[in-house]
């Protein structure tokens, strides 16, 4: 199902996920507001024709305007942003995120609003780059895109949550609660990155650059990293984080301990597993393609 | 510079890499022969047209035939095939390998042969596939050659070394000593194979097959693992490999404190230098290709 095409939609902040959604959004139809910080951005939306309308201030009017609004913030501006602003908000509207981690912050959103309904979402989909100069609404494409309800969520703003993933084009649209979430993204992208920057501040080979191999590149691609963005999502999701790199930390020792014993048997039987759950895995995602 | 094209050459072991030496060598022009273990390979080479002749049997005419002989069999086998049929090497030939680890095999074949020399290199190429039927010349294009001269070792081994390599298609050739290769091929290589491995038998997430961004699925790529040979390899780089795993976690483990302290200031640092690293690693890589 996707997304009425009535429906007015406002984006806070245009940074590349926000201008990926107004991309999206016009493109389909519909009339797309924007408030963000620089006024740069603001005219690079207007002349690209990515939005409607566009503005650097918490103008009423145009937070009021909205059916539905999709806070695209660094997750403590977007507290301090309905802390401010949120009263400004139309009455039975639907608000939406796209913030990387939940618990820490849907529970306190929802706590904040009076008659607006935050339902929050997780769209998994992004580059090495920054700023709405570099949005491209194709990154939805093949990628994963989580509605997280709670109790307090109505039926009727999750199908409207998930008709918005349906409408800006990812393939997978699914739910899990915020807990679940977090903890799958904890394994599977904030461990990641965690590697990824250890692997290269370990370095203390000289002149290796000349010797790569795709390997080592593959797993240093993301060690390129917006510090402000995952220094605050790694600390609002402490708990989980910490317990998979204790997790993946002891299973690395694992492996260390039967190389150190010549502990031929209990290597391969390791690497047979992670063989065949890898294996496993891709077949998933290809029906998952099907 | 290429290697003389009257030299005769022999592979012994046709699995992906032999086999894709023997086809880029007769596309050259080169008369290619083959020794290995099973008739179907021997059968599967003769019918692409890689091989001039193929057999299964260490038959000394066919090993004395050869002017430059390449070793591309496990490093165990290596060893004792050389105990067995090295007397029936050409007196003033040239022997070399394709083995992934250096210094635990380097000396000991030297000094195991009279009036042949061997001068080792490590074809940093591969697949995740297996076997001559999988064998492919282009996987030499954009990679690395790396030729591991000792003291025992001719200028003119060195240099007909490095010219099979520039001869393969290899795009860099380079020298290092067995040690040093050990040391990259650990932290490069090795390291992040034992990373994958562990990062997918840690798994303890249920569901998260539906989830997997491209950071988990670049990490994780390798772990499809052939556990005879890494397991091989692994063991007989014990040591460098044993102190860059310990490296790494500890790189790890210092992340970990500062997320499980609050420390943004030192986390954000710990970004700053693995995305300065990296960075300068891109432009490395690129201007090597300019």
């Amino acid at each position: 199902m996707e997304l009425d095409k009535n429906t007015k939609i406002l984006i806070v902040g245009l940074g590349l996920l926000g201008g990926s959604y107004a991309k999206a959004l016009t493109k389909k139809g519909f009339t797309v507001k924007a408030i963000t910080r620089s006024q740069s951005s603001v005219d690079y939306a207007l002349g690209e024709g990515m939005i409607e309308y566009g503005t650097t201030e918490p103008d009423p009017d145009v937070i009021g305007w909205a059916d539905l609004t999709v806070f695209a913030l660094y997750p403590h501006v977007f507290v301090e942003w309905i802390g401010k602003y949120g009263k400004y908000l139309k009455k039975g509207s639907i608000i939406t995120d796209v913030t990387g981690v939940k618990s820490c912050v849907v529970y306190k959103i929802q706590d904040m609003l009076d008659g607006v309904e935050f339902i929050a979402a997780h769209p998994m989909a992004g580059r090495e780059v920054y700023g709405v100069q570099n949005s491209d609404d194709s990154i939805f494409k093949d990628a994963n895109y989580i509605v997280t309800p709670t109790d307090k969520n109505t039926e009727e703003a999750i199908k409207k949550c998930r008709a918005l993933g349906h409408t800006l084009g990812f393939a997978h649209v699914s739910e899990l609660s915020p807990e679940d979430h977090d903890l799958m993204i904890a394994y599977l992208s904030q461990l990641t990155h965690c590697i990824a920057v250890s692997l290269m501040t370990s370095s203390s080979v000289p002149g290796l650059k000349a010797y790569t191999g795709d390997s080592f590149r593959d797993l240093t691609r993301i060690a390129r990293i917006n510090e402000d963005m995952w220094s605050e999502l790694f600390l609002l999701n402490k708990k989980p984080l910490i317990s998979m790199i204790d997790e993946f930390s002891g299973e690395l020792y694992r492996l260390r301990t039967y190389i150190a014993d010549d502990n031929v048997e209990k290597l391969k039987e390791m690497m047979r597993t992670s063989t065949e759950r890898r294996k496993a895995f891709d077949k998933t995602n290809m029906s998952e393609k099907d």
